[in-house]
């Protein structure tokens, strides 16, 4: 049997609370009338649904800037504390956490360094719940916690929280979701859903809603850590592939007679690129001196072949055209120290892009990540936003997790 | 003002037409209570629906071979000569029509060689106009010819029909869309309209929708020519990028020291597993000598080493390794002279292949493509479907050009 169709009201109202207050998330502050005129939904409906969004505490309405003359109009504005999410940054020399609140306000980051080596999936689940406990400190009385999001810098198996393989955390085939939820529960009592996923497809969902790429229907970040890794966005949806291991190019290889690759290949885009390559090919040791100190000393106005810069950013520039000449996407945003590297590379990079196809690589931006907190660690508060987002005053109604100080 | 929503039980209907024609197009007879378990539909809907469907021409039902004992059951099937579409694949050496029928039924097809050089605009469209007419003689009458695709080597803004690049027939930036209609308008008085596409997307496209990727919801098309071109269906639909161009995978570097491009780059993957390049690669002249003919003395038995196939394979095999891990396909088709290949590079391909991240290559298959008359000239037949395909009642009702024998 098949079963019965869901209450087409029920569900054409929660699509409409959802569609505005996804807007009202990513965007900011809209008038009524703006609401009106991005969702083609009539004034009365529009009426009804802020007032929905009103009560349920996501939103409130308060007197707008105008830039005509008369009355300041009323705009609807996310409400920071009506709803917040925990997210994390698993990265291999430290831990992030932060407390994000709806409509993207950071209202908290506490960071964490442990040792590269040794690093299990006990201490970081351990760690996780005792930086949770510190983010959820002092939170506004009300405010519903509603979900949490962890960055792994590793392919992930999305629906169990696998992490496949994340090699520079030595980590192959481990289970985290599961031990994860579990030590919240215990901590928590009955905690909202934990998302565990690949930082690079993070990096892409937060530049693609509110970074560098926003706007853009077609975008590629590449993160840049020792690893290199990529999150694509295709007509405004996260290329997953059939496993959601896709956007894995830091693996491409791009120089067959190029250095071995952790992956076991030869001339990865990653061994020419990755965080260690760089610092090398400028002429220093990676385990004595940091890329930033290496910039400070730069001149951006030098011709970057006399700096070491050339090579660099030849290779990264090769990379960026054959994902241009395959993607044809508006953006190109690099993240990490990529991102950094941007302005002493500019050259030899838009060297390389000239060599994409004209019709390819039309219009497109290469650009810095700008979330100031990282583009993974917003990424996964966006994760955990999701299932608000989805069902906006459901989640509200139903949240067992409402924070009382 | 919004304009006034669409009668929404009209809709519904055109959905539901569209959808029960669009399967029995792509996947042949089925049954109504097939039909009712792939739509999740109720019985009375589809029976409805069925019957608009044979009052329009466009399917029939009747006895179907079953497997049960006891009455044969009735099935809904296409009927090929209902609507016709009519097909071309222009390429460097040759020109090949189709007259195709509804359900992909090839009706007739025929070849015109032309010179390599020279070859322009004007010629092109004359040719395929008198094909037309060749191709439409002594189709059935009551036949409705429902549309017209052409498929290019080459990149084309698929809304204006304009040829961007198409490097192996000399042709940048040229019209063809507008004079091609023009032409047909001329001959036929009302014709149905011209879509021109690249011909990877249209090889990737049927074979996702009946060929050796069907039932993939992410697969990679690639063409095998002079030139190498991809076609990439993700998540069930084509990837366009933001201007129409995306998936030229042929000019992905994966060797900067490798020959020249004709795109001005170096060391493209076209440049190692383009047809010429192949032909070099066995130490044979492209002038002079058939990639068959070179294949047909060849021993698949044989170590690939000791005939030149090595480094043809493991270039073939580099390349699609970093698709696989940049998209984590089910299925990657390989068209043209590298279909051919196939037998006799799988060892070095598969070596390759193993260097991709085991969770980005888990499952996909490697495979030839598999639509006799040719991936592109097939899939610039689906192209001209696509209009009744949308809209299967209101185009047969509308079509101005029935066929009077």
């Amino acid at each position: 049997m098949p079963t019965p169709p869901a209450d087409k009201h029920d569900q054409v109202r929660r699509n409409n609370l959802s569609r505005i207050l996804r807007h009202l998330h990513a965007n900011g502050p809209a008038s009524r009338s703006d609401l009106v005129g991005l969702t083609g939904l009539n004034r009365s409906t529009v009426g009804a649904i802020v007032t929905d969004l009103v009560d349920a505490g996501l939103v409130e309405e308060r007197a707008g800037t105008t830039s005509t003359v008369g009355r300041p109009s009323l705009v609807v504005a996310p409400v920071a504390t009506s709803a917040v999410v925990l997210s994390f940054e698993l990265r291999v020399e430290k831990l992030i956490g932060s407390l994000i609140g709806l409509g993207g306000t950071v209202l908290k980051t506490r960071e964490h360094p442990h040792m590269r080596a040794g690093y299990g999936v006990g201490i970081a689940v351990e760690q996780i719940v005792q930086m949770s406990i510190d983010l959820l400190d002092q939170v506004p009385e009300g405010s519903a916690w509603v979900g949490t999001g962890v960055s792994i810098p590793g392919s992930v198996e999305n629906a169990s929280g696998r992490v496949r393989l994340a090699p520079n955390l030595g980590w192959e085939d481990v289970p985290l979701g599961e031990p994860l939820m579990r030590a919240m529960s215990t901590q928590f009592g009955d905690p909202p859903m934990v998302t565990i996923r690949n930082d690079s497809d993070l990096g892409a969902i937060s530049e693609h809603l509110r970074g560098a790429a926003a706007g853009a229907r077609n975008m590629i970040y590449i993160s840049g850590e020792i690893g290199v890794g990529g999150g694509v966005v295709v007509d405004n949806r996260l290329l997953d592939g059939v496993g959601g291991y896709a956007g894995e190019v830091g693996h491409m290889v791009i120089d067959p007679n190029g250095p071995e690759c952790r992956c076991g290949s030869n001339g990865c885009w990653e061994t020419l690129i990755g965080l260690d390559s760089v610092i090398r090919a400028t002429g220093n040791d990676p385990e004595t001196c940091q890329l930033s100190d290496i910039l400070d000393r730069a001149d951006p106005a030098q011709p970057v072949a006399q700096q070491g810069f050339e090579t660099i950013g030849r290779s990264i520039g090769i990379g960026i055209s054959n994902l241009v000449n395959i993607f044809n996407p508006e953006a190109v945003v690099l993240g990490g120290h990529l991102s950094e590297l941007l302005p002493f590379v500019e050259q030899p990079v838009s060297a390389m892009l000239a060599r994409a196809l004209p019709a390819s690589r039309s219009g497109v931006r290469i650009v810095p990540a700008s979330i100031e907190i990282g583009s993974s660690l917003m990424g996964a508060a966006e994760s955990g936003f999701e299932g608000l987002l989805a069902d906006p005053v459901a989640v509200m109604n139903s949240s067992s997790v409402l924070i009382a100080s």
